[in-house]
């Protein structure tokens, strides 16, 4: 560990903030100091069931407020895997207490929360971040290179992908994600962000041109003021003629695949946003060759698999372990990369696109 | 080879041709009499260039006429790969001639053409077939057994396919799939076609109940009135609520994948149109398993492959050799099997639907 470490405090005792728990232990330039809950017994539960699986050197404190989070002068930095309905004045908050934020997805609740969540941050000089794990992944770069290098795909045209879970019973009656109020956008935030982010991270951040969107099945839990969406598909549009499509659904099995299809070849991934557990780290070039010989016509397949060994079954570099490390980093370093604000940003300003499409059957939007 | 063969004619002496010369030879109840076409001399050429590579035991005979095949007592079956601008005049002669008419795809410009096809074959009591070669896959009955036993896939959600390839610049410049009056569709016809085939016989052949269809790019060879479809994307949405979505395109890499995802798994392949070249014929079925342990968030990839090695490397059962089998067991039957009309007739009703909306902008059209 450095000298310096980055000193966190996690705003609510969420079950995603388990993962991140042992992420910020590996990090190895990051230090978790509190665990704040509105309900302190619920902070020492967290914090107690955590440190069994893995145990920091010190015992993070539990606090019983978030506001007594945000006074603290051990915290540089905060964790916030609050509900997207009730986190915007958190950020806020934290921002004007100095705090850089790393900020669960989907951000907010529309692209004016998340523009005045980053105007807070920008003027308070900290750091915004998203939680996209996958952002962070050592297999981006290698991915990015094969995009580039004019051969393994050529010219981006098509990119589709689909992100979903078949949630059970207890998840439809219960999850706050099945709440109007705590999480609006349902599937298309919780889901589809990822299909978008992974996108636009293809399209090298260009936004699209248009967008159309299609609600396919919404639900909400009995206190739920409206209905969420429970399965949604979108289509985006790209100045030069690239198009991108996904579906993302609460009712379809675990799915997380991912096509970038361009004039030489195609990248595929079946696992673009939580790694599957094994051996490598991964993603396949195809370039499939078809050929005409007489009466004989063949298709050839051509695919070439590159791994990432140094990755396997490695927490240290694992993606949301990198989340951690980089963000810590950038806390250090005092001087707020905005790129990641900007990414934030724009892709809530898709999906706010992809909202307004589909209450018009799919019409349509402009960004 | 039975006692009874149903004795075949090829109506023009087209590319796709050559393959299906194979076809007939292989298909152990088919005889391959003549090819004609406008033109004696590319008959004569086309049979001596297909009898060097797979000599058929009697040579065929050339004829220089469509009139002169139609005519001849000696053939059962003509198969049809004229361009789909011309196409239907001969579709409905060869039927009034008694003919049974395998005909390639797309069948028609659209639906009322089709409509008039199927119904001079009906008329005349004589077979209608499209030329769609992965519906006689050997492996389609094991799809089928893997969507419908309820584990593999569960109840079907989405449907996702892409079939494309990347066309050179003399196809850009030659090719009759780039004129309108041969080939309006353009690859929603040559292309489009495969994914609503397969979407629709996933679907056990429901129709949907509305769509919207998106033009992406269009261009015309020089001498073409009207630029056809380049790239064109769609999506379906059927009763009961599962989705499909496909794109195809002529300007990207060649791809041929197919995603069937439901509420328990997925069932994907990658070369649903023309079976890759190799040791096996297959497909896959995935049902990733995700879990929470502590502070560890994991996704187990569980896949199975089901393969048909009974038709690996044996072109006796490659599916165009059982399409022409199938298709001369029909025809000496003489009783025809409806169901292939109808299914042609609902492919073209479904591309008709797609063309509709795609000029309204992605508007949703009613089936």
């Amino acid at each position: 560990m450095s000298e310096r470490v980055c000193r966190w405090g996690i705003l609510s005792a969420a079950g995603i903030a388990k993962k991140n728990w042992q992420a910020i232990r590996l990090a190895g330039n990051a230090q978790l100091m509190a665990v704040a809950s509105r309900d302190i017994a619920k902070s020492r539960q967290f914090i107690a069931e955590c440190q069994s699986h893995v145990p920091h050197p010190q015992v993070p404190v539990a606090l019983g407020s978030y506001e007594e989070l945000l006074a603290s002068k051990e915290i540089d930095a905060v964790y916030i895997p609050l509900p997207t309905g009730v986190r915007k004045n958190w950020v806020v908050r934290a921002a004007h207490s100095g705090k850089h934020v790393l900020c669960e997805k989907p951000v907010g609740c529309n692209a004016q929360d998340v523009a005045e969540m980053v105007a807070a941050c920008r003027a308070n000089n900290v750091q915004f971040m998203d939680g996209v794990m996958f952002m962070h992944s050592g297999r981006m770069a290698k991915m990015r290179e094969a995009l580039d290098d004019g051969t393994s795909v050529g010219q981006i045209r098509r990119i589709t992908s689909q992100f979903s879970f078949h949630a059970p019973e207890e998840f439809l009656r219960d999850n706050i994600r099945m709440s109007y109020e705590l999480e609006p956008l349902g599937c298309l935030g919780d889901l589809g962000w990822y299909n978008t982010r992974f996108t636009l991270w293809t399209m090298q951040e260009q936004l699209p041109e248009k967008v159309s969107g299609r609600l396919l099945a919404q639900l909400g839990r009995s206190d739920s003021t409206a209905p969420v969406p429970m399965e949604f598909s979108g289509e985006m549009w790209f100045a030069g003629g690239v198009s991108a499509s996904f579906f993302c659904s609460f009712q379809t099995n675990h799915q997380q695949w991912a096509h970038v299809s361009g004039t030489k070849g195609l990248l595929r991934l079946s696992d673009f946003v939580l790694p599957d557990c094994g051996a490598e780290v991964g993603f396949e070039v195809a370039n499939s060759l078809f050929a005409i010989d007489g009466c004989q016509f063949t298709m050839e397949p051509r695919a070439r698999r590159v791994t990432l060994n140094e990755y396997s079954s490695n927490a240290r570099h694992a993606q949301e372990t990198n989340l951690f490390r980089t963000f810590s980093q950038l806390a250090l370093g005092g001087k707020p990369d905005d790129r990641w604000a900007q990414q934030a940003l724009n892709t809530q300003r898709v999906l706010d696109a992809f909202v307004a499409s589909s209450r018009q059957d799919g019409k349509l939007v402009a960004l």
